[in-house]
């Protein structure tokens, strides 16, 4: 049983970057709001989030709550949620409300994070970073003891995933612009990843352009 | 650390019946080919599955692989699998491939099993039998060590869970009809767990119907 130590909320005004490739936990407090920015415009922020009790400690492994996919497509039933929406956790509670979300296009529910084996089988031989290590990066600095063998499918914002006819699917350049943002209020405690994408071969962040930093907000 | 005994894979030419409203493990071998029959015609299933290693034990903990909808989805770059298409795991290996799928409506891999809360919200004041509930007494009674908290996406067979302008989701009568069967064979061993959706509030298992048997056979 690992050592549940309380994790520190951010305070009001606080703001910080999220580096291009890289993943970072913001710890959020129950009435707060995260805004999230796309500094640069075209970069995908895969989002995921985990319960914190009362006293901000991770929920014990055998309690685990974080925020599902599945569960938020069948709690707005729609595929991609937008302003209004709610985010909610495998125990279909709510976790976060989706205040504001500027950019004209949606935010993708349907795939998965990038991880190691997906850059593998697009033909890169080296190492290359990935949203899933990202996650586990982050989880195991912050102390929040979530398994490492498994990632949950991400809310991957701002990536564009459009479905065409009979559900085909494809990988499409984002329509967000520089300086879009997502404003997400909490609902509950919980830690917050953020991974700036790290995807660049194929167009997720944009045709030709090289993953970029974003920012975020706590008020 | 869990005793982890082999299990034993169904032999050529077995079958069986998964009751109404509640779930059934089958061990299934590399090569082999499950069956299953909507022999009333409107029954959901919710399919899960989880990899054995070479010698039918189930993997430890530490590196679970399962049946998973995203890594499906974006495997296949569509919403709904058909027939040809492969069902993939966690680490983005194939575990089957549906070699026919008789039905003209699609499969749902979109919304999640349903579970002791979403009865609570559809206003069902007694204990309601679930997937989620008939998944994990199924992996219990077969002895698979997976998380009991965890309830992976599973594949909906027969749901029909229409996408409709701008991503928004209904909730709709199966169109498949008696005897429509789904064919998978499986690339791994692995030990299925098939639940007869117990739904009776909504019409997913059709309406003014009841939950029905279905049936499968393993050649």
């Amino acid at each position: 049983m690992p050592d549940l130590r309380p994790l520190v909320s951010l305070e009001h005004g606080s703001s910080g970057v999220i580096e291009a490739r890289k993943g970072r936990a913001i710890p959020v407090g129950k009435g707060q709001s995260l805004k999230l920015i796309n500094t640069h415009g075209k970069q995908v922020i895969d989002f995921f989030a985990f319960a914190l009790d009362s006293t901000l400690k991770p929920l014990p492994p055998t309690e685990l709550v974080y925020l599902s996919m599945q569960h938020t497509r069948s709690g707005n039933m729609r595929i991609s949620p937008r302003s209004g929406d709610k985010l909610y956790s495998n125990h279909r509670k709510t976790m976060f409300e989706i205040v504001e979300s500027t950019s004209p296009g949606g935010h993708d529910t349907l795939v998965p994070a990038c991880d190691a084996e997906r850059y593998r089988q697009l033909g890169v031989q080296e190492h290359h970073a990935s949203c899933a290590e990202n996650l586990h990066t982050a989880l195991e600095e912050a102390g929040y003891p979530f398994p490492h063998q498994l990632t949950p499918a991400p809310l991957n914002l701002w990536m564009n995933v459009p479905v065409q006819e009979g559900g085909a699917l494809a990988f499409a350049e984002p329509v967000s612009q520089e300086g879009d943002y997502v404003v997400l209020k909490a609902e509950v405690n919980c830690l917050v990843v953020c991974s700036a994408c790290p995807q660049d071969v194929t167009p997720v962040n944009g045709y030709g352009q090289e993953p970029s930093d974003c920012h975020f907000e706590i008020y």
